[in-house]
């Protein structure tokens, strides 16, 4: 009976740890909205959403200390649950980027567009994607999905790289830009964070089912 | 005779992260004087520093789990180890932000230098005394110089504000500034993500010792 209730409880965490990072995806995908399409429209809901997070980061931690404390669960479960109070952090900071991108859009609509969005949609499409696919991996046990998931990470960095490149030229030529640039610059870098949050969750997921750490080592790729 | 090998356990946990933060408190130093002093003889030494911070992340989370599948410590002990494991990302992650910074310098390196330094020295002061101070408050169980160190993230978060708008009246006005100001932008990011997560620990360290979470609230100022 115990034992029942133990493989519930762990069951709803799943369920808690999916539900947040459902919320997470869609204020990513808001927060562009309100740069690429200039849709301020959804820049509320954004902030809702995050408190939402922020209440379940909260109770995501303490259904891991409740777990392990009535439960005392064996290597694997506890590997776990650790592994689930991190990743609810990986998931709190990173709906976080969401709010940094939408306090950036708000100084970027007071400007007209600067250019035509190439890359900052692609990288926000990927980083989404990211977030999702590690949240999938950790829940299911789903080592080769995590590894995927850390690959597209270089994906990110590279876009990153071109998109710093191309908005130095930017500041560079005209001054007039240099606001604009930087606020889209910062932009990027809070994709590339939500990419490296996402890289934590899908390293966090390979420890919990291999029972080795994968950090820190160059052949991490699949 | 369980019971004192567990505390000589917690004794020896508490030992590695402080020894963790002081690796991670000379990083930050060395990435700053690359940068302010144009040093760049404390460049390999900050990378050589970030191999041993990673390879003690790894132990320190191989201790928490160990300590806590072999003693089941009871709800205080258990929080506490399970903000070690938290801690310890943060530790890691902060680290990581020196290596972010002496990237910058290599590059800011190759250009005469910008102007003189009177910000970023400020917010790399600040930056490494919570870090160095949050360790002290989660270590030592206390919860007021914790909620000292989140104040004093209020004073880096203006410094940021102030040099981002400097920075950028110094591109908006001169052209050949942008990569230098830029890269001196990205430092002082990387200083404040530093701060975050020495306020995080500060978090930590309340919520092991008041069992109440204090995140996300209003009300978390000394």
């Amino acid at each position: 009976m115990m034992e029942r209730h133990f493989d519930e409880n762990l069951q709803a965490l799943k369920y808690q740890l999916m539900k947040m990072s459902a919320l997470a995806e869609v204020m990513i995908s808001d927060a562009i909205k309100a740069v690429v399409d200039r849709n301020e429209e959804v820049i509320p809901a954004v902030y809702e959403r995050e408190e939402l997070v922020n209440q379940m980061q909260v109770e995501i931690d303490e259904t891991c200390l409740t777990q392990i404390a009535l439960h005392q669960p064996a290597a694997g479960d506890l590997r776990f649950i650790m592994g689930a109070a991190k990743a609810n952090a990986d998931l709190e900071r990173l709906a976080d980027e969401a709010i940094n991108i939408v306090k950036r859009a708000k100084t970027l609509l007071t400007e007209p567009p600067l250019k035509p969005f190439i890359i900052i949609p692609e990288m926000a499409m990927i980083a989404r994607g990211m977030v999702r696919d590690s949240l999938h991996a950790f829940v299911n046990r789903n080592a080769n999905l995590a590894r995927e998931v850390m690959f597209r990470d270089d994906r990110l960095d590279a876009l990153k790289t071109a998109i710093a490149a191309e908005l130095t030229d930017c500041m560079t030529m005209e001054s007039s830009a240099v606001s604009r640039a930087l606020n889209l610059l910062l932009v990027s870098r809070y994709l590339e964070r939500i990419g490296d949050h996402a890289t934590n969750i899908a390293e966090i997921s390979i420890f919990v089912v291999e029972g080795r750490d994968v950090r820190h080592h160059a052949d991490r790729k699949p």
